[in-house]
């Protein structure tokens, strides 16, 4: 098969479309013959060097993929060749082939395509584990979503929408927003001209939000805390602003708050099944009867992965960037 | 009545045994007529000023009594004048008579005499909500207690043994170890001599503990977050080592783990009655089997609360310090 391989730690240049073993399925997992996969961060922080994938992964980048099961592994049920999927990867999505423990394999959604179904896996499974399955969202709660049109973004004000939930988002253009807006966001914040913690407030009666989807880490930490209502919970999903903060206990304290952080990619098998299945029972049926919508910036193929990696990088994207085999 | 007044903030020379006026039952509260109550390292800082009592409760400190009914207010069901009762209050303990929501009663439990039940109100439902409600210790985790001979440090071991649980203490004194250990203790750290860290790796193959409770706050943040297991949970309950640290988000991230930081104070009335209800439930059927016992340090005279403050002041006791009426 063909993959892309990453030649040396570097720039997006280091991606090459290459020959590569084929992946052979162990017991409990499925072959996938890859329609497509998407772009995540954590891809561009493999390809520096700065991520390596957990033991027993495949070296090539990707964590999530759409395609057909092609081979079936003993102990599988319930999956059989030819099953159009979507899957959750702990690498090896940017290839021909990937084989994937069951247990992290969702049908297409209804009404969504096969190929967009591969922007859908990362998203769902880390806004569903992260502000529902932690953070307990609840109905009539304020959401604050940092990165408000990333992938990440995009779904998680959809999904809190359609639970009930008041959302405000950060953004660093009016076009993004704009589109936050469309998707159902309440609050709209750009960051780069506006304070999130005092416009969080102003649109909270002074309470703050009750949970923050934070993709920054150290470098807005305190303003999270701040920004917190009273038995709030901030739920730490990325370090794009580095990865040691300040943290005010006191003021902590005083909200009874809650600060988690989590990645999905080293999760065991188990718990990643875990995630799946709730996806499965709660986020599928939102799809399928179209109140959430996969958002896809753009397609590119998929041996041009360094095209849409320079996206990412560039935060020229409004949703996920997906990548296609021919 | 008579309370221990504060007539300024300072040392403990400046709580009085003076003429006070009697508290008044507002609808929902009882009065009771006070047996004893006990020492809470809260009380030391609103004595020293640091720690004034939430809006509508009683001037004088006191988070815990027990004590008689001697009136009921408006709107309150099953519990009558005469009958034995311990409380969680919002203050108002060192005195003759306090008023205190329904909702924060409970019964002297069997086998537990009314003096020694003033002991048990804080320390219970602080491990409880913590531990259980929050952190959800589950049999066959590791629990690392710090300051394991206090008065909350105690009861964790006891109701944390009572789970199934395994329990690391740290304390500073061999006695206070030995302590821990009759209490059940599994692992014993003189924070002194041992680094914490260390050991609660070396007595769990490696992994950490599962759920730390912490009244160190600042001081021991990032050293509690590199003792946590994989899906481990951080319960800050004080700040007795400073109130800004270092959080360290990749690695807390690398563990997908929480920090969480409550008081009990401050909580609204429904939400210690929610956690009232809970220790009723599940901490005083222990209790009354003798599983789970009040570990008391000394008594002394409520007249002579300043005393009692200085034995906290210097970490002299083991367990809690009683304050009784005569």
């Amino acid at each position: 098969m063909k993959a892309v391989t990453i030649t040396q730690p570097g720039g997006p240049e280091v991606l090459k479309w290459a020959e590569a073993p084929d992946p052979v399925p162990s017991d409990g997992e499925v072959l996938i013959q890859v329609a497509a996969s998407a772009v995540n961060r954590a891809d561009l922080l493999q390809r520096q060097g700065f991520y390596d994938p957990p033991p027993g992964s495949s070296p090539y980048p990707g964590l999530e993929c759409s395609g057909r099961i092609v081979a079936v592994g003993a102990g599988v049920s319930g999956w059989a060749v030819g099953d159009e999927v979507c899957a959750l990867l702990s690498g090896g999505g940017y290839a021909e082939k990937v084989a994937v423990p069951a247990g992290q394999l969702l049908p297409v959604p209804e009404g969504v395509g096969l190929d967009k179904a591969a922007t859908l896996p990362e998203v769902t499974c880390t806004v569903w584990s992260n502000v529902f399955m932690i953070a307990h969202l609840r109905p009539g709660e304020t959401l604050l979503v940092h990165g408000g049109a990333s992938g990440i973004g995009t779904m998680a004000i959809q999904l809190a929408k359609a639970v009930g939930a008041k959302v405000a988002v950060t953004a660093g253009s009016k076009e993004k927003l704009d589109f936050c807006a469309d998707l159902g966001a309440d609050v709209l914040i750009n960051y780069r001209e506006q304070d999130f913690v005092e416009e969080i407030k102003a649109a909270t009666d002074g309470a703050g939000a009750d949970v923050i989807l934070d993709n920054m880490g150290a470098k807005y930490l305190d303003r999270n805390v701040q920004a917190l209502a009273v038995n709030g919970r901030l739920a730490i999903i990325g370090m794009q602003g580095g990865i040691k903060g300040e943290l005010n206990i006191a003021m902590l304290l005083g909200k009874r708050g809650a600060v988690t952080a989590t990645s999905l990619r080293a999760r065991p098998a188990g718990e990643k099944a875990a995630i799946v299945a709730a996806v499965q029972e709660h986020v599928w049926p939102l799809i399928s009867a179209g109140h959430v919508r996969p958002v896809v910036d753009r397609e590119l193929p998929m041996s041009d992965a360094a095209a849409a990696h320079r996206v990412l990088e560039e935060s020229g994207n409004i949703g996920k960037v997906l990548l296609t085999l021919p």
